[in-house]
């Protein structure tokens, strides 16, 4: 009896090493991962309007760049600890291919900095201008998930 | 048998329509989520250094306090869509209050605003101006959570 329980108490305890860190809120994911829900929030409103599915309003494209601009600010350093790759823990789809390479993570991070500050000036002058300043924005999203995001679950 | 089935169906249709709106994604919800957990990540930095559990450091605070101005610039008013309260959808604990006056909830926002960037002015200066500024930005967080955030589940 007692080393059946003994067995379960080690079950349990496996189980719970094996689930814990998977459990377990990171800030740090919790934290980068609400940036890309609020990049995908004001994505979203410039492509909506890009692709007709949202009319044009100069007022609301400015608002969603501005948005896309001051988020993409948000110092990176922090939220990317060692050992938050999806090989290392669930709910996260950052391959870990991020920590392989964190120069080229980085200056992928630059690039949407950079389309973000275009996409400010563009946005709020027509549709035509914003559509011309989407490709590039998008384009640096894809070219980061391509390289160094994993497959949903 | 098929008024068995027929009552069966209505009953998982009901409760589909109780509890789709729940577990349905709404991108505005998960967008001021995010927004908190990185308000969170960053005045956990601040704090942790005011109250000696993270050792002062110039640059860190000033990036977390940087962090907070430029996440604080985020436009709220589409964030906050009519129906998002704690009565009408699950996970989240915006209180009806929010929208039963949102005047004063947008006053709480300024409030915020204008405590992170007394804080961007002092967290890379020393400790003392750091902790000076912290008592002003907590005390937004806290004036509005008391008056618009319901308990947690």
């Amino acid at each position: 009896m007692t080393r059946t329980l003994t067995g379960l108490g080690l079950a349990a305890a496996l189980t719970a090493a094996l689930t814990l860190p998977a459990l377990a809120d990171n800030p740090a994911v919790e934290a980068r991962q609400g940036q890309f829900k609020l990049f995908a929030f004001n994505v979203g409103v410039l492509a909506g309007m890009a692709q007709g599915e949202i009319e044009y309003d100069a007022d609301m494209a400015q608002t969603a760049a501005d948005n896309l601009y001051h988020l993409t600010r948000h110092d990176q350093s922090r939220l990317w600890p060692e050992g938050t790759d999806n090989e290392s823990i669930d709910n996260t789809r950052a391959l870990p291919a991020i920590w392989d390479d964190l120069e080229g993570f980085a200056n992928r991070f630059g690039a949407l900095q950079d389309a973000a500050a275009a996409m400010q000036g563009a946005a709020g002058t027509d549709l035509a201008s914003l559509q011309g300043a989407l490709g590039g924005l998008g384009g640096t999203c894809q070219a980061c998930h391509q390289e160094f995001r994993g497959p949903a679950d």
